[in-house]
């Protein structure tokens, strides 16, 4: 693996997105979000996310301005102009902040706008900043709802955070069996998919990447699973996504930013859900488990354990970035 | 099976509960949310549920007065006086449309109150109403966290509901893989709960009814539907509930209602929710499937198939309600 500092990875994320016609503020949030999920252990969240940023970038154009189209005391709608979702979520996270902060909650939905990377990410920042949140985002059409064959629903991600001193409570998850990402790197290495996570275009189960790929994941946890899609893809809507979307483009983004002091003094709900986060760290362990964590301990832990440390990234991504940011390779040289 | 009218049901219901000292509106309601269930193809949610309320209305007592303890133009906060949730989660419903109405949302947290029934029944409300709902309620510790061996969580219900003409689109789903009522069904019955879905007091997974119901319940969805659990336990945290539930006491019921038009017109709203209902119903089922549903299509189908038809109850059940509310039975007659 190629180790570089966190300063460095940023650097090689912003120059090839310059160099592909990103605005430079915008590089410089997208790179920020990249990195940081590499530091809390999400590597394939990270640089090796930039390619397919760039193949999009390269299709579409930087995009245009970011919009607020309306905004109440209570809410606002966000015109993403057309670019990336990394962006775009988080001016509408930090609107969401803005007028929680004014108004208790806040309501924003974000659409015209494509990729949005880890929900966690935004959460987290409503939540450091004393709120609670709730995001879903829906992604371009690859699942198929409970019992179906045919591509309807996103990957559709969704996610909650609750502040918790310097530590705040993070609840991200896809609720797609299999991620785009992950089918694309089953297929490159030759391992099967799990079985029962995917169909082939004909509709049957299939554990065949290529075939995944060719017709629809499935939801995890049934029907019940295939529920919580559907909310992702409702609030997606509602924030002005297409019904079902056939490209990377337009998904709806929806956030909810509440002071929790709406409804109990913001310390005492903190100290609950410490208290509840406490009694899961010391609660026993099924047969074959090692320890009980609170979702979301494993991300702050890998950050605390990292600090200002440096990142790895596999050697063909960082040669593949460094091509895209048009450093000459000592390759290229000899 | 017995057959009764759904106005003989709600009464005999109505005559159980003000029987054990229950206010009869505070009745009245419960009854009309035990038939819905009913109607809505929920058997067990219906008259079966009865005794198990009035076991706890007995050990209780009929409660103290619901009261809205704190109010601003977005919130609202209910103290349940320890009434049966299934009314003061009706009080709270309400509470939330009217400030929904009047500020575009709303959010509402209500405890000092147990059991809560379907979740679907306030979140339609809520939703025929013109407003799109998040509901959750945590409940009494039966359901070990992702790894674990104790009980943490309750069987935590989540549920949304889209306000689409007269068929909104309502997603209800429990947290937990088994419930309660599930589990004490298969003890009385001799059938084993599906592996993989509790564990044994001692931490290991079981399929015995009774080991599960002496240890603990586990999520579906592994680490993910874990997260929804937590979800749900910290609104319930959020709306005044405990951080774990040691008994069916003080739940925590957070409401949200969200006015589409803050976000986009609601006539277009309802259209794209019901063009992806269709997409959805008019999809290719997988193989070995009949057809692909939307979720809740199942319960509007049963309602509307059975109009104000005759519900039907267990005869065993139909009997201990009867003696319940003091009628004079045949066989006592006899």
């Amino acid at each position: 693996m190629v180790r570089l500092s966190q300063a460095d990875a940023r650097e090689l994320a912003v120059s090839v997105f310059v160099r592909h016609g990103m605005p430079t503020s915008h590089a410089k949030d997208v790179a920020a979000h990249l990195v940081d999920a590499m530091v809390t252990g999400h590597a394939f969240a990270g640089l090796p996310r930039v390619p397919a940023i760039v193949a999009e970038l390269v299709r579409k154009g930087p995009g245009g301005p970011i919009r607020v189209t309306r905004q109440t005391p209570v809410s606002a709608t966000i015109d993403g102009g057309d670019v990336n979702g990394y962006v775009v979520s988080l001016v509408a996270t930090d609107k969401a902040i803005e007028i929680a902060n004014a108004s208790g909650i806040a309501v924003v939905g974000a659409c015209n706008t494509w990729f949005s990377g880890r929900l966690a990410y935004y959460v987290e920042r409503i939540a450091r900043a004393g709120l609670v949140a709730i995001h879903t985002a829906n992604t371009a059409a690859r699942v198929a709802p409970f019992g179906g064959a045919d591509r309807i629903l996103g990957t559709n991600p969704v996610a909650f955070a609750f502040p918790c001193g310097d530590e705040p409570v993070i609840l991200d998850i896809g609720t797609s069996s299999v991620t785009w990402g992950d089918a694309l790197l089953r297929q490159a290495t030759g391992r099967p998919l799990e079985f029962g996570t995917a169909v082939d275009p004909e509709g049957r189960e299939t554990a065949d990447p290529a075939l995944a790929l060719a017709g629809a994941f499935l939801t995890w946890g049934g029907a019940r699973g295939s529920c919580l899609a559907f909310a992702a893809q409702l609030f997606g809507i509602l924030a002005g996504s297409d019904p079902v979307l056939r490209e990377a483009h337009n998904s709806g983004f929806f956030f909810l930013a509440l002071n929790p002091d709406l409804l109990m003094p913001a310390d005492k709900f903190q100290d609950h859900v410490s208290r509840l986060r406490e009694a899961v760290r010391r609660s026993r362990p099924a047969e074959g488990q090692v320890e009980v964590r609170m979702p979301g301990d494993r991300s702050q832990q890998a950050r605390r354990e990292l600090g200002d440390g440096e990142v790895e990234v596999d050697p063909t991504v960082h040669r593949r970035l460094l091509a895209l940011s048009g450093a000459r390779l000592d390759s290229e040289c000899a």
